[in-house]
């Protein structure tokens, strides 16, 4: 079945490894790109050669940046104090488009996951551990409460007990809009667990 | 909102080009690519010059290739009598994979559209009859039944009608394994239309 170029084949077989790209929509991308004139490959090929080149991860909290330093460590009105602890960069950016978070973060490379092998090592903790500025004075833990989240919190916990530094975690409950009847049972018993006190 | 550095946007942006892929989507894609490796990044920079210099279109037929003229075409094994018109490559990928049809193509750019003033210079119907070899007998649309289809259908047959050529369009009716009561009356009425006798 070589109907396609072979030039072809191979921008599919590209596009294929994707994430959630199959072969059918890997195809109609494909199709696409061909359809380009010379110009836009060129600059599509640009952009890749500059993500290549400068897209690397921020040295102190493994953000991305182009620069020595991500932006958020370089901004000297980010409350250096509180240092918030997430899974990957798209949870960092959901908390900075949410603009309720004016200190610094780490990124790790994920959660730990006894049976994928993964330890404190292999995610960052202890790259974490290792940077930690002296005037951090609260760490939020702002993972998400599955069963390798809670693993992770409660090993980076542990590992920093011994630390002058207030540990959190965000809070789980119902989300805002949502109605309690369609949540499960243990979020619900969390959310009231978790009550909190109205007015004063 | 500059979270994001700004060679990632680009590249969020590239991805966003593309048929179907959304804000969300282009930035889960962007950060797949950021988290290759330098080698991954430089193979899909090479399969795009690759794609970007060496396919373009059969002069012949309009279909895709990397020689000269394209598969169909050069293969002397294709029965040259036969020419079958379709909207566009996608429509030629799927009558070759239905292994039904051993003649040659001619693939227009899309469908006749008054309404986007796409008349048949536009589409390439002037050049494909302009091309048709003096061996063809049979002209096969292989065009969807659509408004833009039929239009198309009719205005080919209307320009042909001078032609030593029969023109013969591709059966409309219930799909195979289709259960009747779920299509539209237009293709019921069509279907019992172009009933075929059973038996001899």
């Amino acid at each position: 079945m070589a109907i396609y170029p072979e030039a072809m084949e191979l921008l599919i077989e590209e596009y294929r490894k994707l994430p959630g790209i199959g072969r059918k929509t890997a195809q109609r991308l494909a199709m696409h790109t061909v359809e380009l004139d010379r110009d836009q490959i060129n600059q599509t090929i640009e952009v890749l050669e500059n993500v290549r080149d400068k897209v690397k991860r921020c040295p102190n909290c493994n953000n991305l940046t182009d620069k020595d330093l991500c932006d958020i460590c370089r901004n000297p009105l980010r409350d250096k104090k509180t240092l918030c602890v997430v899974e990957d960069i798209s949870n960092l950016i959901a908390i900075e488009n949410s603009n309720s978070y004016n200190g610094t973060y780490y990124v790790l490379n994920g959660l730990v996951s006894p049976s994928k092998g993964l330890g404190p090592e292999e995610v960052g903790i202890m790259d974490m551990i290792g940077k930690l500025d002296k005037e951090v004075k609260e760490i939020i833990l702002a993972i998400s409460p599955t069963v390798d989240g809670e693993t992770t919190m409660l090993l980076i916990s542990e590992l920093l007990k011994d630390f002058d530094v207030r540990i959190s975690r965000i809070a789980s409950g119902i989300p805002i809009g949502g109605n309690l009847e369609y949540f499960d049972d243990i979020t619900l018993a969390k959310a009231i667990e978790d009550r909190r006190q109205l007015g004063n």
